[in-house]
């Protein structure tokens, strides 16, 4: 799929054969971090990791556009095939992930059912996550003006707040409160809750109070049961951050 | 997954063992329609299609939210294995309907790097959506308040637009003008067509104008291509507008 001349101008440092991520310590970047970190802990999977500086906007360059035109992290530079495949969209490369170096499906699962409710929540996740970053945005904008922008989307965000709290208690379909967001039963941790984790714990940095929050008990249970993982722990620590890990940085020529 | 009390209350309408389509003819709907429309062309399927009122607020009662958590149409219920699967996420649904139903991978892909972009654009478009839904509400709210709203929101279509026809025109990483979103060459058609085109082809409904949109000639030639397809038309028609077929609309007991 790739032309030479559109792939001249790669970073020496993305030229070997193996496996590549390219991130940064944000919420969509921790979400592959930590499939990685647990695939690493599981002995599936070995790759390199580069940091990409987002104050430089180096994910704006041509470079970067020639493997991810939406120019934005993350993204996983796949260079162990002949054609070397390039995944954007965090959700899509959990699924990438998942599908190519999951052998023994850990994080996923088998059955048409369990397998769709890990796409499904994976989905419901990617089209909350930029009213998350909107209400961001609006949560410091204060005034009488941003009064009712403000208040729209805090209700929205809050309202997927309770569509995620009623499902892990089992209030709509299941008779059991459930440990995770995908499978049968309980539900087993997979993809779907490593989609939708690293944002969802952010509640605090859009301004709920921890007594907002008290309304969703199942919710709060379950980010607290992800955060013990220790593949979590590692995929949203300091390793993956560029101020830290200066020599991890990549730029292009 | 079901528990038998919480199926109790389904409408008779669904208890067919077939496959059951409950929509309303709204950009998300259409995706599904479309492809279930495509499929039957194709010979590949059969389904019951209900419609729900979205002004009386069927989805956000007691029988739905059991079927979807969300409370949001389109959603699929097959009924056709012994346990009925739900399928909410109009995005899951078209994988979903492809991987099961699709048997012979028309409107979807084989190897891993053409399966994946059909993946990433159908999450990309996921989490357009919700932009060009904030857009569409704030496109009438006039008056200086909301004027830094507006422009945000719509800016960011407009860079939206942008990735897509700079994909499709090839700019970054291919050297070829493409036909369709995802696929190897010229790409072919598929879900990642299907679940971005119902939306884009609403650039009016924001607000924008032809010469706002003459910027991006390759997205309006793709959308010009996917409007030709006879399951397309057929899949956005009256034929699931419940003014015209108050005999689909389902109700809950």
């Amino acid at each position: 799929m790739h032309t030479t001349e559109s792939l001249r101008d790669i970073p020496p440092a993305l030229q070997s054969k193996s496996l590549h991520l390219l991130t940064e310590n944000t919420p969509n970047g921790k979400k592959v971090q930590i499939l990685l970190e647990e695939l690493r802990i599981a002995n599936q999977i070995t790759w390199e990791t580069h940091l990409i500086d987002l104050e430089s906007e180096e994910q704006k360059k041509d470079w970067f556009l020639a493997l991810n035109p939406n120019g934005r992290i993350p993204l996983l530079y796949d260079n162990t095939p002949d054609l070397p495949i390039c995944v954007m969209e965090s959700s899509a490369i959990l699924i990438y992930l998942h599908e190519n170096f999951d052998k023994d499906k850990i994080f996923g699962f088998d059955t048409a059912d369990e397998r769709s409710q890990a796409f499904q929540w994976l989905f419901f996740w990617h089209a909350a996550a930029p009213i998350q970053g909107q209400t961001r945005h609006f949560s410091d904008r204060l005034g009488e003006s941003f009064l009712y922008v403000n208040t729209r989307l805090r209700n929205e965000m809050l309202r997927i707040y309770s569509v995620l709290d009623d499902h892990l208690s089992g209030k709509h379909r299941y008779s059991i409160t459930r440990d995770y967001i995908a499978g049968a039963g309980v539900g087993k941790y997979s993809i779907a809750d490593i989609g939708t984790w690293p944002h969802v714990r952010a509640w605090r940095s859009l301004g709920f109070s921890h007594d907002d929050m008290l309304a969703y008990p199942h919710l709060l249970e379950w980010i607290s049961r992800v955060a013990d993982r220790p593949g979590v722990q590692i995929g949203i620590s300091d390793k993956y951050d560029s101020e830290e890990n200066p020599s991890l940085i990549v730029r292009g020529i």
